[in-house]
């Protein structure tokens, strides 16, 4: 669901590793989902939001965080029932400028918000934490960078943890439960300050321990 | 200001690299300041908050988050002036239980407040988003993580940055005025699932890019 830099990255990804890929978008023939289609490789489509949240057994959330409870009504919330739906987005403020705060606060996250609107769909938070750069195959001057996930199901944290094997990430942190979402959201501030100070938006968080 | 165990490990680690150390607190007699006087190498000594922050060249603070204004007023607003202040404090909110929240939202933060409390003082936000077993000569199997800090003066973020130079620290960054310390502070509610999830809490974060 959402056919920015961020979903047209993660499709080519999932496709590239031999998924079957629909981009879910308000507008599916555009001219760069037409360009995205022919570089993509493998089984690649494009259709409306309720077309592809239909269409796909893991759904993965990855449009602008302030229409994110918005798509998923126009992709239709029976369409997610029972799935895994991998919510990549986050809950950026601009309207204080640039850097951006978040539009949650500290008690609540937008992937709460999304686990709230889909009770009967396994959210798990994952790939917001970097861009989309760096979301497929992530390696930066040799470094594997780890990803955070959250979510409440087991059964789905495993699912998303082997896409993310597949994508060629290191170790997967499951950091608990879908409230974790507050904090994985709330990193992408400091990351846009890192980045904006480092001159780069390729960068991404190792732990050390 | 702060004598508990982030206190007493910065301190150590102030008198261990040849600075002379007052340590701020409100009971500068007890049983375990006693110990560390003992233990600690270097000019040391122990006094009331007032004391210390009247001694102090640079003043580092470090009590628990929900007593931090209250210690800068029993340490006396006037003893900060024109100074660098090193603000360790995390504003954790445990009222919910572990793992704790912040008090503060995501449109302040304690370091702010702290700022606004001491308009002729220099606040840096520093050393808060690590624990206290790896705020001096940090190195978690061979590799020595990132500090991130936050503030509005440049000369005092210099200060700082030689401090951490000193400590051992890799690369310093500066990711700009006293507001991103709204974002290292959310950090800490992650380190601490983290952690948890981990079973460890010498673990810290490196900036990959």
């Amino acid at each position: 669901m959402g056919s920015g830099p961020v979903g047209q990255a993660l499709g080519k990804g999932f496709a590239a590793k031999g998924h079957e890929v629909m981009i879910g978008s308000g507008s599916p023939t555009k001219e760069d989902l037409k360009a995205w289609l022919k570089a993509a490789k493998g089984k690649v489509s494009t259709g409306g939001f309720s077309e592809a949240a239909a269409y796909g057994e893991i759904i993965v959330l990855c449009p602008t965080g302030s229409a994110a409870l918005e798509v998923i009504d126009l992709a239709r919330i029976s369409n997610f029932r029972g799935k895994t739906v991998i919510d990549v987005t986050n809950p950026l403020d601009f309207s204080g400028g640039m850097p951006p705060g978040l539009f949650v606060g500290t008690t609540d996250s937008l992937g709460e918000q999304i686990q709230r609107k889909l009770p009967e769909a396994n959210v798990v938070k994952c790939f917001n934490i970097v861009g989309n750069s760096l979301m497929v195959d992530p390696l930066i001057k040799g470094e594997v960078p780890d990803m955070m996930i959250a979510g409440n199901d087991e059964a789905a944290k495993r699912k998303v943890a082997a896409i993310l094997k597949e994508f060629g990430w290191g170790e997967v942190i499951d950091i608990g439960g879908i409230d974790g979402a507050r904090w994985l959201e709330a990193l992408v501030p400091l990351w846009v300050r890192l980045a904006t100070k480092l001159g780069s938006f390729d960068i991404a968080f190792k732990v050390l321990k």
